[in-house]
């Protein structure tokens, strides 16, 4: 039942922040008279910082169902990680307009760094509560292998150090790092997810 | 149980995307002292927009909730299929205020277009997932018929042609355009949706 | 378990519309340099507006919880009458915002209608959802006396008319009608919810 | 089944809370030519009080869940003074715009009073429901010890005078003011939580 309430309220913030991410897509107002295929098309920084970060948090609520799926029993801290993960995902929309409205400007290496050091706090959220999970036995469900489980650690780990070279990425080119976050989120969808799989069976 | 988290995080994006609607509509500003009823008249496009879009955010809340009812289990693709219509369902609030602003200017028949699009996309959502659920026999409880279901198919084929003609109708009349998506969400409500009653009973 | 996803999706909506409220609370700009105290003071009617709306939510939830609380079955129908008073519901943030801007400005009479009509609305949806459950003993539990439902019937069509005298309260003082609202909130936690449970009983 | 729906709801109501606060991180514009990281360095009170709240409403969930987690049964007047805690919880993010607005200006001391204000208004809806809970004991668990539960109570109302003085303190110094309550949010992870989990024991 504890479980239950920590779904609801992670299955809540990443609903909610999945959705907000719609209302950074500003509408360009009718009286300009410009052509509006034209003013949309300048745009489309927008359109594609959307469609990244909307693949990215859907993919972690598929990896976070995955996660919580193996857990038998809640405890206390790990509430607390799972808050830590859940910071780094409500505060997505934030990162995300800010890349789109700096991706053509000067200020778009800083802002591409932020975004990918948001991706950065995300995979250590995930790091510490797989961490935390696979610490204690009891908190796993009886079914799951224990080593097959601190094995798909080291996986993880990987995203850490893929995410810390896109902070470095983004000083050399911004829509490179949004375009290798789009990637790695359908890496993240074909591979990782199925070798979590195999670890499970 | 992974079913209940679908359901769950599914329920979330509609409820949300449903509720932030409301933020389009613009409230007119006291000072300029002109008549409010006239200002807010004048802002038809907005309110129609609104109800067209609610409309089809809860019809197809109603929709998924038949869908989803008819499987038993859930696979990771499936999931996947399921992010791809909620996609279109959370993007939706975008063309709606696009829609709205642009609907009595030059851009009408661009946002027009855009918002059919849009609809376009969530009837290709509904069909990859119904073609996903159906292609396996053990996606489904035991007292669905197979044939049946597939059949049901051939019905939402005909959405996505109606979809692509509203899109082709936006480059005629924009309001038109609108006017039938209301349309199209009251047919939805009164035959689409018993057909798919017949066919699972 | 459908009656789970109808409860699921309208929790979804009622909680969103209730926070999302807080978005019509504009900060001051610190540019101005008046005294902030002042400034948030200027804006009464906001706050006012606010905790007479979160109120009204909040007790509509209580309500529509009672309300689904005596069903055992969900068919088509109820679900589309559960859409119509969530209509009502998800657009209150914007009435709500429109009678806090226009409180003290020639608008205020227009705009307390707007939010005396959303009320009526509410009150016909929960009158439609209610019609709708007892019209047939079998989509209330068996332990449901069915004449004592029809009877609670009677109490909410008081309602009905209640809310239209608001709305041509409006014409005469706008102040006036927010004050009614939040005394018609506070009515229905005392007393007609003690009269829905003894109809349960 | 009813405290199912108190849980959603409310956990519905945290979530979108805890989530919303990102809307009111305000993108600088690309416009200005202005160094990126300059622009977002000036922003520091806005990131400030986005991480004490986001803190605060996490820590506040888990202690709903904890205290809720004691309950057996769900009577109507809980459900009010749930109603009330979610009041202070759903209008968080409008305190937390405000001092991040108004952090290094003169308005500092009222913006923090308000803010610390706000602590308070949610430390009396825990104290209101934790008393109304411990006050029947039919609506709590048969292996809660009642008086380890009245005992409990002792402690949330040091929690009210700390909040108390946080408003005086606001008049001192507004930083020093968000400080205290980022540290609050810290104590309350660590001890107040284990001492209830003590008395639940």
């Amino acid at each position: 039942m504890e479980k239950g309430r920590l779904e609801a309220f992670s299955d809540g913030v990443f609903a909610i922040a999945i959705t907000l991410l719609v209302l950074e897509l500003a509408v360009p107002g009718a009286e300009s008279g410009e052509n509006l295929a034209k003013l949309l098309g300048a745009r489309w920084p927008s359109y594609f910082a959307y469609v990244v970060s909307f693949a990215i948090i859907g993919i972690m609520w598929v990896n976070h169902h995955a996660l919580i799926h193996n857990i038998a029993r809640v405890d206390r801290p790990l509430l607390f990680f799972n808050l830590l993960l859940l910071f780094f995902v409500a505060v997505l929309p934030f990162p995300t307009a800010l890349l789109a409205e700096h991706l053509r400007s000067e200020g778009s290496h800083v802002a591409a760094a932020i975004y990918s050091g948001n991706m950065l706090g995300c995979a250590i959220g995930f790091q510490s509560l797989w961490r935390w999970i696979v610490h204690d036995q009891r908190l796993l469900h009886a079914h799951i292998d224990h080593r097959a489980a601190r094995a798909g650690q080291g996986r993880f780990a990987i995203g850490l150090i893929v995410y810390a070279v896109t902070v470095g990425l983004a000083f050399v080119n911004a829509v490179a790092t949004l375009a290798v976050h789009g990637a790695i989120a359908i890496y993240y969808v074909f591979d990782q997810l199925t070798v979590k799989e195999r670890a499970e069976s």
